[in-house]
């Protein structure tokens, strides 16, 4: 029976299992404690469908998602805690990766990206993190909360030395304050090619993780925190197409802060999954 | 690696196998020639969304969903003219009444409870077709289609003479004529008592059109044809109640013409989640 | 060429020439000084678009527009002062009353009832005003404004004492003292048979003028001030389907205050156009 | 200067000083752990705007806000854990009323009014509570935290055995069992004299606990879980009138719920405001 | 009567009668068989009423509307299969081009443009069509259809030899392969002075053909198949200026694709409108 | 007790009393006559909403809001004739800058500007406007009134002759004209170094409005009039920061035509809020 039915809530071409999948997307529909009508909890579904109205070929990339073997997993059930979820996270990414596979999440907030970064770490042993983001994300705590998305790189940087920062064009006084004290590779322009021939020296996995602010709120209207001056979706993609050549080095992604309920005609959501596509085609 | 994940695409609690299934929810993503940014093409899914806002039990009816079995194939997947669309409606929906099963059908657009009702037919022999709607649907052709939406209920007609139509509030000049001069059982209220008793007399299976305009449109705004002075959500499930006794007749029942992009706050989807709720649990 | 050609934004059916129609429908696009994307200036050309998702035939009434002789003539087209405007308003409206038509009326705001019905009294000599609206409208004066929508009553009452006013639910203190001091006719209700019995005996024309926010806010959200507890669309119907006697003593009508820009899925305009078809096909 | 401007930002009238005060509005702005553009966080504040689209008079009540003494002290500054957040609440109301004000609250989710219960059982010694709401909110916890939403007259409950729930239509099987085995007082329908009578005979302070959802979704789309078969303004605001004779026993109300993002035409918000007018008329 | 009137439903200054017409602006309301709130069917009348909110005046090109005689029909009335309102959409366009004017054309979706191009050539015997488009539109079928949008292209080329793709970002492999392996002149970027001049030298009649999604959906979130990576207005705008020297050559031009539904603040449409406007200047 | 509330109706940070306040922040709720539910009238409302997603630190500046002393009075409360209103404006303005403070203004349609600008010559006898728009503004009068928004430069203009107009794509033919004649500042690019070192070597005081209008409607897609082939974001920063090095020259600034009701993800209101924060931290 099922042969006669589609599941658009799938990522399109998402028809591998898990066995035989080089790639495994999730989704976290993480957002707080809120019950029903989320933010970015519905974000993963969001870029889901978007994903029907593209195609599934990449004149840039000369490349087709039915030349790659992925399965989609859907939503990761959470309860408890934010600490027990986050360990929830921790544990499937792990078990994920060490299945040999790449992982590939759809946020949720950017909070989530912790747990997998430490997941990337714990199996790897080393991990350079990319970020494209608008904000810096290097709070110490941020109202009482150490793992509060505005905190996720200040944990992400505790985790692994190597992190590198793009697009960022806002944060308080303190997170600048700690960013040059600390030397930390933080730049308001997007990755260009000697930042991803300086990280590609390094030779360790990467593992990107993609803040959809990191575009300005015109081409990225459904988000939680829009942050004016942003980049173009060409200018975005431009500086994805130079991680072409880490197909082998990446690990993994992941898509945080797409917020579904702000993102009138989809465009957020539509412009989430074409990243995911192309990025798909280039580390399968 | 699957009990870890949840599929918020499917209808709650839709959790049993196509084999151990009573019933069996599919939806029918039809309506028309549009490829993308369909108006009811995704009235499905916004219903299966919603009804997770939705509790899995009926203080009304004291049943829970955990205590029957259906499953959700989503959407049924098309191709090729109306004709052919139409035809494999048709045998996808005699196949799971001839599996002994229910069929719970999301729209779409009207015109596919054509097909289904025909299935029904050919499976039963002999079928009563109680519709809920705002519009007669009894256009003998619409822009030259004679299988359009404004056609389901003169083509079902033609399929069976047992046709019961309530909450009819609009149509045609000639609709009405055709309604008067064929006698046909046709009402501007809905279903009442006496109603019901005289369809349960007949002893025949029974089958259940819903277009969600018989709603007015302040509780349906989601809708592609909202006709004012309709009912209230109240009155409706009174109606809708009066099948509790019918349980072992209904054969399976459609809801149609919910239409996502006109749905503001989802409050015709989670609507639409609550009739499909009530009536699992009367029919299952 | 012209016949190969539809004109969506008259109201549906409005055929006739000028010279052969038997009632006029005009729209009065003003609302104030803003120059773009109005509020209710708009109210006109979304009632006319929304009556084509609408059957020609009225069950209820066993009329059709098909079978009445009616034109549109439009947007009313204004400048200069508010005063200047008004007399623009006054001038046409008496000319369409003196040709022997009747004339219809889509806002813009409730303010131009005052010039039409000053052109009604001129015409015919005196007016009995029925209104159907959720405010008095009775304020001598707002913002320093004495032709402001909030007073168009209080003039309508300097122009003729016989008004009639039905659904009222707000205003401020001073303008319900004004009405018990001056014992108007003012009802919290709906009219009634005895109302428009007594409305009749007086044997005058009669012009109703209906604020669309008479309707609760769940029926007609499209409105500038929105005001709960209102009418269903039901319960207007069967109080404006009482007129049906009154066919020939009613001159005109005008349906004002419909906002697009705040009805999502247009259910405000939709029940605007219905309720001008039905009072079409009772007037004409 | 300060003579010059307004703030529209105050509910409506809402002129006094804390200290000439008889009632002191607040708002809390908890909705759980999203940092911006939350759902019900924002609620109050929108409460408030609406507010300046009614008129101060009451025609049914026959009274003005100009009448009364209150004070809008906007929102309550949170942060901290949910446990910190509920024993700042819980201090701030508590003050409140020991200065022997009223105590009027905007929500925010529907968990906020278990601490502000706790407040005036602390104060007064006992309380009778009466909710109106779609929703039991009985469980025991949910999603593993004892003071969510879901949770909060379980909770109350826990401080007081004078309960009184009206228009509840949903919740899970436990909780309905719950309500049975200990016999709370739980309708289906709204609070009737009988009702108001049999509260009033306890001669204890009463205290209003409003979900906004307890209309139904036509009516109150704007809010995180619209539940179908709800009431109409009407209906409620005539059960609400009931509290006329209770003035001095009632120490305060909240309205919990409201959720601007999903209130397009904002006709919840001025559905709330129109409550919280008529309780402050009735009240103060 | 009329003259006190105005039509805000037409573009804005298209005041000529037909006879006095050199440009003659239509619209053919096509997307498929849903008969009500359908997507692009509507796009013409977005574009007409935004017209209204632009200057007449070019500043860029130094002219006025009012220096042009044009006149606008409305929409095309259609019925029939989709081979039949094509065949209408053929003779229609036939006979204004016959009559020595130019032809303009908002769509519907883009499969409307097939029969306005063989009209074209029918007419002068070629032509060359310069497409701007997001889409390669070279399906030979799609879904069974091969008169739908994804294939107009691909059926203008089997036309006439002389087509011309600017902006192409999207479309199968299967169509990039028919692209290269037929040497079609098709690219990313847009029509640069180059291009035109090459097209000029052909020196035959020009159509173009633009499908609002060439631009980025920041841009045009307005459409049925938004496309990230798209174009600014500025460069859009920029490459049409280009045409400033092909007045004589160019015989007419579409706007399709343009879906009001999707468009919230009415950029897209407001958009097109200004397109419409600047070449309206450049070609009469 | 007000200590544990906190007013996010006030500018972020706007914690100064009047008297120690360096800047006042005011809003102008002006826009024309319609009583509720206005367009740009809740512009203020709404910047000062959307300025709380913002980090209160500017690392281009390396300034923080923490730094700088204003306050924020909100909306000025205006009643009477547009003549009265702008008399009230002119005389509160004045007094502003008579107390040696800076002014911001939010409007509020653009008309506002010209008794702000007749304040500032009042008191410091000449002044240099500087114009950040889409459109010339240079209409004698427009629809019989001479203090239209659209006539808001033409006055300004005859009250100073230095004015600066930048970004300008839209004029009706008279006002380009005008421009011409009269050898007006007025540029279709924004400012750059060459235009602020001629205006600093005038040694005026400055007076900038921005209407937001002058960026394109992907970016400000919630205004009255947007107007294609607009600037981005990061242009209008760049531009405006070239007023660093004027901060004393600087006497205050107006950000107007931010129309809430079109803006959809608060998209414009947020832009708005930081080109205030930017110039906040480059005045005071």
């Amino acid at each position: 029976m099922k042969e006669h039915f589609i599941d658009l809530s799938k990522f399109i071409m998402a028809d591998s299992s898990y066995e035989e999948a080089d790639g495994v997307v999730i989704s976290i529909p993480y957002d707080g404690t809120t019950s029903f009508k989320p933010g970015t909890r519905e974000g993963g579904s969001a870029i889901r469908s978007a994903s029907w109205g593209l195609e599934t070929y990449s004149p840039v990339l000369d490349r087709d998602l039915m030349d790659v073997k992925y399965c989609d997993l859907k939503d990761l059930d959470l309860y408890g805690s934010q600490k027990e979820m986050f360990g929830t996270i921790h544990s499937i990414v792990k078990k994920i990766l060490e299945d040999e596979k790449k992982v590939i999440t759809f946020g949720g907030e950017h909070s989530i990206s912790f747990p997998i970064v430490k997941a990337v770490k714990d199996v790897f042993g080393e991990v350079a993190v990319i970020q494209f983001d608008a904000h810096c994300d290097l709070r110490d705590e941020y109202l009482g909360n150490n793992l509060s998305h505005a905190c996720v790189m200040r944990r992400i940087r505790e985790t692994t030395p190597w992190t590198f920062q793009f697009g960022i064009r806002s944060g308080d006084r303190e997170e600048w304050k700690f960013a040059k004290e600390n030397n930390l590779y933080l730049k308001a322009d997007l990755m260009n090619e000697d930042d991803i021939n300086y990280i590609l020296d390094l030779d360790i996995p990467i593992y990107i993780t993609l803040d959809i602010d990191v575009l300005d709120p015109a081409y990225a209207p459904g988000t939680g925190t829009p942050e004016p001056c942003g980049f173009t979706s060409r200018e975005l993609f431009n500086s994805l197409y130079l991680l072409k050549n880490a197909k082998n080095k990446i690990v993994g992604f992941d898509i945080v802060e797409v917020s579904p309920i702000y993102d009138m005609a989809n465009i957020t959501a539509i412009t989430a999954a074409k990243i995911a596509r192309e990025l798909l085609l280039m580390i399968l």
